[in-house]
């Protein structure tokens, strides 16, 4: 069983993977993703999984079976498991709990070669609607306060297998960052009486210097003070706290943008790896007010290095003015 | 002039470093250290640095020249620009001011491959000795909140010359991560009464499952919610809000403890690529019954991947109590 430790300064959970317990020979010789190995995410190969949680395809279709577009299955390797009670407990002076969660993959597609940014506008709207689905069926689960959604894509973003995948970890503690994002935005709204999110989206129209793609409800634009070159955050137009109540006439419209953006990353940064994560309301909040949930898109181009790991204080040596231009200008 | 610019949600500052300017395809073709280049750093070379600030060397000798063990300059290429005036202003709803600071290099030997791990333990003291001689001088700036020490070996790292260096940054405002630090320390002191550090330190020697090296006035262990696969902390046992109160007996024992942290990592982990930081109080601040200050030691053995940057939630495959067993043993 996993374990879930808080850092007793800073509050931050980390998950302490038993399971995986990594010796010191295991770092020097991690796999290349894929080489010489029969892909479990290919269509065909869908023994190689554990069975399917969800898919989009034929009708009629039998579970685990070709004939599907999309597919969710539980991570073969979790981070976090899925059976068992949290079971809070101190340990002297610190705190802990089981590692309780759920850690599933979302296959993008059955085709090995084929990427995100290069398929139909439904497939990638089928993608995030899958999103959608999986958070409104794990939400009734009442351990669970957040999920997480992101997709590593590359071996130095992360990824393990070359297959294109998303992925979702449910957790039973709301993480840190989230946590301080939504009190930021609230003591914006308690002073202002408005959202932080939706002032910064007035303002970047306006100003119109680091916007890289916009459409009727959505907006994407590289943040006034981003931490990385060519972050890319994208928003919807419309406040709103969390990205499940996404409507399927807005998911046409997100699918086109999220295309776009990592298109024009992938032609300015010579295809680089990068990794896109959801920033969402908790799970059982009300609708906030305050927080606009959001995605943030991050090409992995430099080394992070002690000065950022020691600080929470980035170098950005690409002013997001500039690479907002690159972007904007790509096609 | 490179730009410090707030994040407003988080009240992150990231400095936005125009100087450098990097375009998109500068990112493919990051140079490899040192290759065919002639090391700025060596004895010798003194003239390929901008003129010494700070050294320690032989009686009489003249200033850069060789006849130093250990030899301050400031960064070729800075960070932020010491030259200016802060003037912090806004810019719609955002918030900049002009990226001032100290962007300095600390050259550890005159001898390229001498590790900090393996020099005498007088002249890792005078490493330790020189962080504080350039704290205590640099503070006098009044327009300086924080200094940020650390240490980058290997690329991996984010060293971009192999001769032993550390480096040193004086920002004009306090990192939000180390206001994190303090602010947890403080909630804990204002429940308890103590200091969480001692408590830590307290707790550690008592179970001994991850601590991993002590002496008279030292303590190094694997944190409870080590974020990183050995990670290594080293605290003076006795509190200290301030790294620069180190007194000249205590420096000794800290010169001792920290090689053998390292000289254990390499041992053990294949000589890694690795960071340290100092975690110090601000420059400002008087002493602090709250916090503790404290040294972190990161081998760089794994990515970090989308979902550590998405939430500042880490998943840490090694046990600190197995890496506590592993590094203790090493020898």
């Amino acid at each position: 069983m996993p374990e879930l430790r808080k850092d007793p300064v800073i509050g931050r959970w980390v998950i302490i993977s038993t399971e995986r317990g990594k010796r010191p020979t295991d770092f020097s010789k991690e796999p290349e993703p894929d080489i010489a190995r029969l892909c479990p995410f290919c269509v065909g190969n869908e023994d190689k999984t554990p069975p399917e949680i969800i898919a989009y395809g034929e009708h009629g279709r039998e579970k685990n079976k070709p004939g599907w577009r999309i597919r969710g299955v539980p991570n073969k390797f979790p981070v976090l498991q899925i059976e068992g009670g949290i079971d809070r407990k101190g340990d002297g002076m610190y705190d802990k709990m089981n590692g309780i969660g759920a850690h599933e993959v979302l296959i993008e597609t059955p085709n090995h070669k084929e990427e995100l940014c290069e398929m139909d506008d439904h497939r990638v709207e089928d993608v995030l609607w899958a999103y959608r689905d999986r958070i409104i069926d794990l939400r009734r689960d009442t351990r669970f306060e957040y999920i997480l959604i992101f997709k590593n894509k590359g071996a130095a973003a992360g990824a393990s297998l070359t297959h294109p995948h998303s992925q979702l970890i449910a957790t039973p503690m709301v993480p840190v960052r989230v946590r301080q994002e939504i009190l930021g935005g609230k003591q914006y709204f308690d002073y202002k009486e408005r959202c932080i999110f939706c002032d910064m989206i007035i303002q970047e129209m306006d100003s119109n210097v680091r916007v890289v793609a916009e459409n009727d409800r959505f907006v994407a634009f590289e943040p006034y003070a981003a931490r990385f070159p060519f972050e890319t955050w994208i928003l919807p137009k419309a406040h709103d706290s969390h990205f499940e109540d996404l409507q399927k006439s807005e998911a046409l419209d997100l699918s086109k943008i999220l295309k776009k953006i990592l298109k024009k990353i992938k032609i300015v940064l010579d295809d680089p790896a990068y990794n896109y994560i959801i920033h969402n309301s908790p799970l059982k909040d009300p609708p906030l007010p305050h927080y606009h949930w959001h995605m943030e898109v991050i090409p992995k181009l430099s080394k992070i290095a002690g000065f950022e790991w020691g600080t929470g204080f980035y170098i950005n040596p690409t002013p997001p003015e500039e690479a907002a231009q690159f972007l904007k200008e790509a096609d």
